[in-house]
C-alpha cells in the first residue's frame, strides 16, 4: 500500500518534471508571458491548467483559461462550460468561454469534426491576439503516437511522421512528453475532478482502433513506446523543418514575378527540395499539395513545359522558362 | 470459378506487372547485365527466379542463382539445398552453392540471426564479385512494411522510417512492389512448389508479432497499407539520401587532416547535417553511431572543447578547432 502511494506520487513528479522539460526543451514560455490554457474539462486539460498553475510562480508567467462550448451535446456540452467555470473559479484563475455553432459553419466535404476543429483554433487564435499571449494545448505523449500512426496508415511523407509539434505559431503543448497513464494517474493522486467527453465524431473510429487495439500490441513489444516515438519525432521534425527551409530559399531564389517562377532553376533542384518547393507554390494559390497534384507539376516542370488542370479552374503551367498556377475565371451559370 | 480463375491470372500479371515496373523504376537491370537470383527456395526466392527467367530475354540479361545452406536445421537445410538444385537444373539456370558454418563464426554479443545474415551476405557479395554480377534478393512490400514498423518500435529515425532499399550497392530487390498473398498466388497459379523454412530466430518474435497480430488490424483500418507504405518509404529515402550526401560533403569540407575535422565549421552546420556528419566519423573508426554517441559528440563539439569515452578506448576530443575520434592503445593483462 506505501509502496503504491510512493509509486502515485512519483507519477505526479514525473508529469511536472515532464511539463517543466517541455518547456524548457523547446523554450515554450518565458518569464512575464501570458498563457491561456485551451479548457475542455477532460484529464489532459485539467492536468495541464494544474501544472502550469504550480509552476507559474516560479517561470513568472501569467495564466489565463478559455473553453469552447461546441454545443453539439445539449445538456452535456453547457455542464462542461459550467465545470470549467467552477474549476477557474475555484483556482481563481480568469475565464473566457467561446460559444460556437457548428452546424451553421459546416461546409461541404467537411466532418463536424473538422468545422468544430476549426472553429475551435479560431477561437484560440482569437483570444491569443486579444491577449498577446500563447495558447497551450492539452496533448500528451500517447496523442502524438496516435497521430503518427494514424497519417502513416492515411500514407503520408516526412511532415506527417512529425507527429504534433510542441510548438507552433502561438501554440504550445505542455504535456507532449507525459502519457496518458501518467496524467490520469496525476488527476487520481491530486484528487482532481474532470469531464468525459462522449461525442464520437466520425473519423475517431480509426483513432480509436488505433488507441484500443493497435497500441496495446505495441506497447506489448516495447512498453517504452510513446518515449521512443517522441524522440522519432523530434528528430524527424529537424529534418523536416531544414528541408522545408531550404525550399523556401530555393523558391524565393526562383521568383521571377508576382507567383511566377524559373521553371530551369526548379528543374534543376534535388528531387526533397523540389517537390516541398512546388507544395509551396500550390499553397500559395489555396491548392491543398497533394501526392498527384505535386507529381503533374513536377512531370511539366521537368520536361520543360505543359500545362495541367490541377484543380476546378486553376492550371498549372510551364512556359517559356516560366512555371505558375494560372487561375481561369470562367462565368457559371445558376442551377435553379 | 471462373471468375476465381480470371482473378487468379490477372494476380500473376500483376507480379510479373509490378517486377517490370521495380526494375524501370530503380533501373535494377540493364541489358548484358549479369543477374543471381539468391534462392532460398521460398515462395518468394522462387517466385523471383521464375519471373526474371521469364522476362531475361526481354531485357537482355544472363541469370544464374546461389544458394546458401546455413546447415542449422540438419537434413531440412540439406532438403533445402536438394530442392534449390533440383529446381536450377530444371530451369536449366546455374547455380552455386555455399555451405557456411554459422555456429563457427559466432561472435560474443550476436545472434544465430545476425550471424547467418553477415555469412550469408559476404556470400552474395563474393558471388557478385566472381561474375561481375548484381544479386536479387528476394523482400517484398511486406517485408518492407514490417521493417518500417520494427524499426519504428525500436525507435529510430529517418533512416529506419527508408525500409528496405529496393537497390543498395550490389543489390537489387525486384520484388518490392509485390505483397506476400500476391506472390503465394503466383506459385499457386503457375504451380511452383516451394520450401518452407521452420527455422524460429529468437528475433523473429517481434516481426512475427508484427505480422501476425498488428499487420492485419492496420490493414482493416486501410487495406492498400502495403503499396502506402512503399510510397512512404520512397519518397523518404529521396529525402534521407539528400541529407547523407549533404553531410558528406560538408564533413569533406570540413577535413583538415586524417580523420581530423574542423570543429569550429561542424559546429556551424544545421543539426540535421552535423549529427549525420557525426555519424560519419563515428563510422569511419568503426563505431556503430547511436543517438547517445552522438549526442555525446555533439554537445562537445558545439562547447568548443571536451573529451568523451565514446566506447571502450576510443574517444571523441575536442580541442583547439579540431574534432576527432583517438584511439587509445593500452595493454590488457591476460585473465588466466
Amino acid at each position: 500500500m506505501l509502496k503504491e502511494i510512493n509509486n502515485r506520487s512519483h507519477i505526479a513528479d514525473t508529469v511536472i518534471n515532464k511539463v517543466l522539460s517541455a518547456i524548457k526543451n523547446h523554450n515554450m514560455i518565458n518569464k512575464d508571458e501570458k498563457i491561456i490554457v485551451a479548457l475542455s474539462g477532460g484529464a489532459d486539460s485539467v492536468t495541464l491548467i494544474h501544472c502550469l498553475n504550480k509552476i507559474k510562480e516560479e517561470i513568472g508567467f501569467e495564466l489565463s483559461a478559455c473553453h469552447v462550448n461546441h454545443n453539439l451535446r445539449g445538456a452535456e456540452s453547457d455542464s462542461d462550460q459550467a465545470f470549467a467555470e467552477a474549476l477557474c473559479k475555484e483556482m481563481n484563475i480568469p475565464l473566457k468561454i467561446f460559444s460556437i455553432d457548428v452546424s451553421k459553419a459546416m461546409e461541404k466535404h467537411t466532418s463536424v469534426e473538422e468545422t468544430a476543429r476549426t472553429l475551435r483554433y479560431r477561437a484560440f487564435l482569437e483570444e491569443s491576439a486579444r491577449l498577446s499571449a500563447k495558447v497551450a494545448t492539452a496533448h500528451n505523449s500517447c496523442d502524438n503516437t496516435e497521430t503518427v500512426f494514424l497519417n502513416l496508415l492515411r500514407g503520408t511523407g516526412l511532415k506527417g511522421l512529425c507527429g504534433i509539434p510542441p510548438v507552433r505559431d502561438y501554440l504550445i503543448r505542455p504535456l507532449i512528453l507525459c502519457t496518458r497513464e501518467e496524467i490520469e494517474a496525476y488527476c487520481d493522486i491530486n484528487g482532481l475532478r474532470y469531464v468525459t467527453d462522449k461525442t464520437n465524431f466520425s473519423t475517431a473510429y480509426t483513432r480509436n482502433k488505433i488507441r484500443l487495439e493497435i497500441l496495446p500490441k505495441l506497447l506489448e513489444i516495447n512498453p517504452s513506446l510513446y518515449g521512443g516515438v517522441n524522440r522519432m519525432t523530434a528528430a524527424l521534425s529537424e529534418d523536416s523543418v531544414f528541408l522545408e527551409n531550404m525550399a523556401k530559399k530555393e523558391l524565393c531564389a526562383a521568383k521571377i514575378g508576382d507567383k511566377t517562377y524559373d521553371s530551369e532553376r526548379l528543374a534543376s533542384l534535388p528531387r526533397p527540395i523540389l517537390t516541398r518547393a512546388i507544395s509551396l507554390i500550390l499553397k500559395e494559390r489555396d491548392i491543398e499539395p497533394t501526392a498527384i497534384k505535386i507529381k503533374g507539376f513536377e512531370e511539366i516542370i521537368k520536361s520543360g513545359t505543359g500545362k495541367i488542370n490541377i484543380e476546378k479552374n486553376k492550371f498549372a503551367i510551364v512556359r517559356k522558362g516560366k512555371a505558375e498556377i494560372q487561375i481561369v475565371i470562367q462565368k457559371y451559370r445558376k442551377k435553379n
